[in-house]
């Protein structure tokens, strides 16, 4: 037996227990007649002792010899310590040593183990293994693993059946690039990775299972941005004969038994916002409602008064930035630029400084007099103290450059406190969206997607005004699920398909199964995903989701710890009846 | 809103409510005056009730026109049945309906929905989301998600972490062939899909996460024998600073666990067995010790006696058949013609009626007198009124048919109850297994295993004899489960890799990251592994594991529901960098 006890567990009430521990040095202290050393394992931290005194000289040579993480054994008797350590559960007590085996050593890690560490990205996840023993990414890894437990636990207490779907399927060309599979029992055909088991759970449905959850590996062969994985983990829910209330009930309910069990927060009734108010309001439609600076519109109190950029816009859209009344002229200027930089596209701001005194300065005093500009401050719900920030110019992308701004002076005022959560749905998304490169409309969601009731005529008509009964959660300022009730007729899919511009062939080729079963009693359903890495990290209150996977891979889709992907041999190219096409 | 109960739930006490239900018309009865309609979902039947004299004429007519599987809303009144059916939850109440809202129709299922269905294998797969209504295979999927549960719900309880390992990783020549996945991004390379996390497990003990577990999907692109999936699913496990016992005490706690939530039996102490003799009792690595049967080896008692048969066996080896002395001698020819099918593979039989006047009648009484064959029947235990089977010549090939022989005559005699549960642990494996066609050994559990200790000199002079610390769980003749302590020293893996045929420069370059990591401080650690889709099959009383599978592959690894593997088209290939291999 390697230990009677971990390193996390001993208080002053074990004191005179003998013990058996095992875990790594994490550092160890030489003070001469005598040795301290920290013992690791992932439960806590215990301090040995090692003194000339009470153990013999043999002994305390052997812990002087003791490296960074070597793995070792040590039975002693559990003592009271001299000088208590107020800052860890183990503070109290220390081990006196009397026997130490030496499980394993190790080379010095080529970085420090410890929560800051001096090892930059590329190193640790070489090694991630190592980067893994430290504090911070162990126990994101266990607040994951607590997360889909708790998310399980509630699903199985409400009648939801976890049911496999498989890895192994077929390839269409919806969307994003799926990865493939070559089948060597099958020459030249391929599987593909799922992006999603949308069509199995809805062939769950169908099926009669009712209510359907999955925790399952989701793939996309996409370019990779920051902090997106071609591998992704998806919380993959479906009901039947449900509309859309009961599925946002439900998952209302989850995420509240989420934010209860693991981060101690009770919520009331999520807030709703439609699409249209969401854009309206936010600029965003996953918009982050921690804090106000809600949009104003501006149209109205700001034409005909000779400002021919405000006269020519098709939106002039303000915020309220609590204090800013305050920022030097270097601030605002440097606030100019930030919105004219590439990534946010704005061709300029106007400000308005809304002071204490009640009095405003703007910098277009010469076509807006206080009364004007007292107009602005009422719509923007500035107070006095505070900055008024304006864009204009096309409705869309003004939108989207304010609600840049919002979210970085957001950021600025620490007003996106990560302990504070807020919840929120969008519904009523379009059915469908334009792309703007190739004209052509695409599935906003997916085109499984039901219009909303009386609207399947729109598309012939008016598709971008098309509604679905599609509905995103939203938690602070990050989509973390989405679903939408889904088709259940045959023919209604089948228009779909041909607004989407599927031929009638494309369509039976590729979704055949699904609208063959359509005509064997499909009940009417709907559903919703999680992406559980960005649940995860946001519940834990940090950034990247790479910190909350184990094993992740890079921007570039490569694992450097294990090397891959890698080449094959030609004799396994063989048996699959492949051949490279690349130039030598 | 939909429904307001399940049509499994409706009691007496429910009886006067107005209540809305939702389903699939299982069948209609009509009776003329009164039309009687099945109403079914995943929670049960409810009787549905139309009457001339309590609902309009519209309705009874709307009734008779509802066809099998067609899908339903309905409101009405429970009523007290007038006669009730025993045999269902809701047999003492039915529905008098006064709206019907049809949802869907179906076109005639192509087989009937019932328990007991009129669908082959074939028909049943590529119409798979109707095969699911039927509730043997709806209730098969929610069992498989309980166990599940069960399983995550022990593990958790026992300071288990659930880390999900990555889907997309390198391909190794290790034991079958790999799935791959070509790299759009990486041009000329290849994932691999896991057979196991094997590795990454390992990586996670070296990472200090000290217990970890995952229920996560594997894959083997072997040819596929019956019952065999390309993706099947594992419970995988491991954990650090462990000897075997410490394994198999909590794996045997989780097993018991299982027994008890999900079939309400409980065991004490599972009992243990060595491999070696797991083959010398039962000629078999995975023992059904739900009957006894055991070998009784017979050449001590059968030699110098000039039947140069038993003369010249390496082993000579008996069975006693419980009341097989009345066979006939049909039956006695029907069973020698058994055992020499080419699947089984013996020369001959030899037999010996136990009468039960305490006389012995045997083929080769030419050869052993009354007292002799009394040593046999003392050797196999067999009682008056058994019948001895006796097979002999090469000791390996010998057991294995008498194996055979014992497990089929045990299903015969019904020995082999599906409710009945006997696991039992097959310890001290060996570490390497002689491939006969190529005369090279190879790992027999997998390279990562460790050899017993002090046995690693062995590997030099004799290979075979190598014992390792693995270990399987068997139940009722199965394997469900497998594992053993791992090496967690560089020096130990490399010396492996090279008695297994590796260079250090293969070994390196495929296990490189594994090899790297011993360096850095690893624990001792060992774990273990169990197939979910067999486990559950077996808890489950059933023989196939596809029948625990949502949406199985049949023996060519295909998913004939969706058509799959399929072909991609050329752009596809092109941005892959590939072209197919094939002959036009």
């Amino acid at each position: 037996m390697y230990r009677s006890h971990t390193c996390g567990e001993l208080r002053e009430s074990d004191i005179n227990t003998k013990v058996t521990l095992s875990g790594w040095v994490q550092k160890t202290r030489d003070k001469g007649f005598v040795v301290w050393v920290d013992l690791r394992d992932r439960y806590g931290i215990t301090q040995l002792v090692f003194d000339e005194d009470r153990t013999s000289s043999k002994l305390l040579e052997q812990a002087r010899s003791l490296g960074r993480e070597y793995v070792v054994q040590v039975t002693g008797e559990v003592i009271e310590r001299t000088s208590k350590n107020p800052n860890i559960p183990t503070g109290g007590i220390e081990v006196l040593v009397d026997e130490v085996i030496l499980l394993n050593k190790s080379k010095t890690p080529p970085f420090t183990i410890e929560n800051e560490t001096d090892g930059g990205e590329d190193l640790r996840m070489k090694y991630r293994y190592l980067d893994i023993r430290r504090n911070p990414v162990k126990n994101n890894l266990i607040f994951r693993s607590k997360v889909s437990m708790e998310v399980r636990k509630y699903l199985s207490d409400h009648s939801f059946v976890e049911v496999e779907t498989p890895y192994l399927i077929k390839s269409t060309p919806e969307g994003a690039r799926d990865f493939v599979v070559p089948s060597r029992m099958n020459e030249g055909q391929f599987y593909a990775l799922p992006q999603s088991p949308q069509t199995f759970k809805q062939l769950l449905m169908v099926g009669g299972m009712d209510k359907y959850f999955q925790i399952v590996k989701c793939f996309r062969d996409e370019d990779l941005r920051a902090d997106r994985q071609p591998e992704f983990t998806q919380i993959d829910c479906e009901m039947a004969f449900v509309e859309q209330e009961d599925i946002l009930d439900t998952f209302e309910g989850l995420t509240k038994h989420l934010l209860k069990e693991i981060k101690g927060v009770e919520i009331s009734a999520f807030p709703r916002i439609t699409y249209d108010d969401a854009m309206r309001i936010y600029g965003n439609d996953k918009p982050d409602i921690r804090f106000g600076m809600e949009f104003g519109e501006l149209n109205a109190v700001t034409q005909h008064k000779d400002f021919g950029v405000f006269n020519s816009a098709e939106l002039v859209v303000g915020i309220a930035v609590p204090g800013g009344a305050s920022y030097t002229r270097k601030e605002l200027d440097a606030l100019v630029n930030w919105v004219k930089r590439p990534q946010v596209g704005a061709k300029g701001m106007v400000y308005v400084k809304y002071n204490e005194d009640g009095s405003f300065k703007s910098t277009v005093d010469k076509f807006y007099d206080q009364e004007d500009l007292a107009k602005w401050a009422k719509i923007t719900e500035a107070k006095p103290g505070d900055l008024i920030c304006v864009l204009s110019g096309d409705a869309n992308k003004t939108r989207t450059q304010l609600s840049a701004l919002r979210m970085e002076l957001a950021e600025r005022l620490g007003l996106r406190n990560p302990n504070e959560f807020a919840p929120l749905w969008v519904i009523d998304f379009p059915l469908l969206e334009l792309d703007e490169e190739t004209g052509n409309y695409h599935a906003m969601h997916h085109p499984f997607t039901s219009p909303k009731p009386g609207q399947l005529e729109l598309l012939e008509t008016d598709p971008g005004a098309v509604r679905a009964n599609a509905y995103d959660l939203v938690l602070n300022g990050n989509e973390i699920g989405g679903g939408s009730i889904r088709i259940h007729d045959r023919d209604v899919q089948s228009t779909m398909f041909k607004h989407l511009g599927f031929t009638p062939e494309e369509a039976q080729a590729q979704f055949g199964f699904l609208m063959d079963a359509f005509q064997y009693g499909a009940p009417p359903h709907g559903g919703i995903a999680f992406g559980l890495d960005r649940l995860v990290s946001i519940l834990g209150g940090q950034e990247t989701i790479r910190d909350f996977i184990a094993f992740p891979k890079n921007n570039s889709g490569r694992d450097v710890m294990i090397d891959a992907p890698a080449a094959i041999d030609q004799e396994q190219l063989h048996e699959l009846k492949l051949k490279l096409d690349i130039e030598a």
